[in-house]
């Protein structure tokens, strides 16, 4: 079974890793200005993400999948057709690469969700949180709006939706893992905490009731299976008023799962390659307290830089950019407190105050 | 810092998938029927063991490592006369290719060593243990000698020592980290089951005394010290009669350090690649018990195996053959006894029976 991930970057790179361990042949689709895996790994097709690029890859590989949203849904739809195996599908691709197909989606199963509305003529209340439809990532596409100016200002070239500003308490995520058998396991949800729109921190377990936890990985497990997914599924949840709002899904592998390399018994990105290729899915549970650190636009010299005992340092070979992500670090710890002190003590050492 | 790397096998992988992770781009130089890292690594150098393959490899790399001791020593003293900075040493190397030199360096050190005398004309005690001073590895090698006749029929075109058979209770292994300032760090003593040779089970705690297991430590870095180590040094001890023997050593990474993955804050690969690339050595403590097993030679579909919970399986991508290492499993535990227990389904429910 030979794997094609479409991707060149640090997800890329952590599944290069899992693939090694499970001596499943993978290729990437990387394009020229790629880094993270291009350098790396021997089984490399440069191209760019369209039908050239992705018919490429199809012809050395039996299944394809991601590594982002970025193909053009088309380019999925039409390669299906001609009977490329994607995992994900093409549909879960186009719903995941659109906020609005998200958001309905969530309604239609009855999840809550925040109050929102399309972008429109005018006569919205204010203030709002305005998000691009597609294209955004790591706090891109997303801006608070408080002004009628600022909504006119808004790029008319997107599609647009607004929601309620939430008093957001906690955000969640849910790792959901399909098989090929249609069969989904969930791992625990974790808490992740945001900073401008961009994941600083993920940590388990969450600081939210059991429940809660509970409910949340029902609701992802609930759109794993409408949307037939094939390998991981991460869906991302506010809580509010202390309760669950479904604010977004990604189905790949996803930055709220890097502690599942330390942490779980077996890591996102090992069972997304052993769903995508057919394998048995490993047990999803968590074995340790965990938090993870993402190291953001860092200019310090990661290279020199000594995790204390109990951390573990992952660079992704990534020219460091403001807000961009070149590596992360996890610590596990016999509780919270202790990962949580000691992933804070790691990163202050690393970036100099926190 | 780039870094070559001698050998393309199961450790040569595993410090790729290492090096990912440090960002520390390394090169490997195998040869043509090499399986393991040959297919996997961007950076291949396809050469022979001779002064050519590893000049071409010196022609990229700013320093030299090593995943066996199959390099002839004279290729290598070459190589470091014209500047080539190797690490371990020339000379580290040549004593870790003849168990004569290994022997007779643990007795200048004054630490202990099974008798043993060089195969002469006769009158030699029998029985006992002969070991070729070159080439010999998992278990080849080495002989049970009882009758006169197998010893004159012993190969006479290798040098062989003789050994006086201990009655071995325990086998111990320690992994000592040299770095570039001539410091030693050494994780703690793990206990290492040998059949026929080859070693089938490495696990921590072992079942010794802790005053045992820290003079293995002291004695290992004493050697490592001896033998000025940049990297991972395996000394490998007998215990018998309740009293430490020194067997012998191998100057990088090795078997008895393959769950420092899952059971150390920094694993023997981490360390070994920062050791080399000048990096600080990571903290080299075991965090919970551990019990790793070779899979050997093994036939069965490793591909659709599924660890149990707290179990991890790296295979090697290398084509099974009788007496082949394959590919490992780790379980870690909160007692050794659940390691034990856990380790244990896990082979069984992977071989059949054990």
């Amino acid at each position: 079974m030979r794997v094609g991930i479409v991707g060149g970057g640090q997800l890329a790179r952590m599944l290069h890793q899992a693939a090694l361990d499970l001596d499943l042949p993978a290729w990437f689709l990387v394009r020229p200005r790629d880094e993270g895996i291009a350098s790396e790994a021997a089984r490399i097709v440069v191209g760019a993400l369209d039908a050239d690029g992705l018919s490429r890859l199809a012809d050395i590989v039996d299944v394809i999948t991601f590594e982002h949203e970025l193909t053009p849904p088309e380019v999925l739809t039409t390669l299906e057709a001609k009977g490329t195996v994607l995992a994900p599908s093409a549909r879960a691709m186009q719903v995941a690469s659109n906020k609005r197909a998200q958001r309905e989606l969530f309604e239609r199963l009855g999840l809550p969700v925040p109050a929102w509305e399309l972008l429109a003529t005018g006569g919205h209340r204010l203030p709002t949180v305005a998000k691009a439809v597609s294209g955004g990532y790591d706090g891109r596409g997303v801006r608070f709006v408080s002004t009628r100016n600022e909504l006119e200002r808004l790029d008319s070239g997107t599609e647009w939706i607004l929601e309620e500003p939430l008093l957001i308490e906690h955000e969640l995520a849910v790792l959901v893992v399909g098989d090929r058998g249609g069969a989904f396991h969930a791992y625990p949800a974790v808490e992740s905490t945001q900073v401008d729109g961009i994941c600083v921190r993920v940590a388990w377990p969450p600081r939210v009731p059991d429940a809660l936890a509970t409910e949340a990985g029902s609701m992802a497990v609930t759109i794993a299976e409408e949307l037939g997914i094939v390998g991981v599924l991460a869906v991302e949840f506010f809580v509010a008023d202390g309760s669950l709002f479904v604010n977004e899904l990604a189905p790949r592998v996803h930055n709220s799962g890097h502690l599942t390399i330390e942490a779980a018994s077996t890591s996102q990105f090992e069972n997304h390659l052993r769903a995508v290729a057919g394998l048995p899915i490993g047990p999803c549970d968590l074995r340790t307290p965990a938090v993870m650190r993402n190291l953001i636009g860092l200019e310090c010299d990661l290279g020199r830089y000594l995790p204390p005992p109990g951390v573990r340092l992952h660079r992704y070979g990534k020219t460091p950019r403001p807000g961009r992500k070149v590596g992360h670090l996890t610590a596990t710890a016999p509780t919270l407190a202790e990962a949580e002190a000691l992933a804070d003590l790691a990163y202050r050492e690393l970036v100099g105050d926190a």
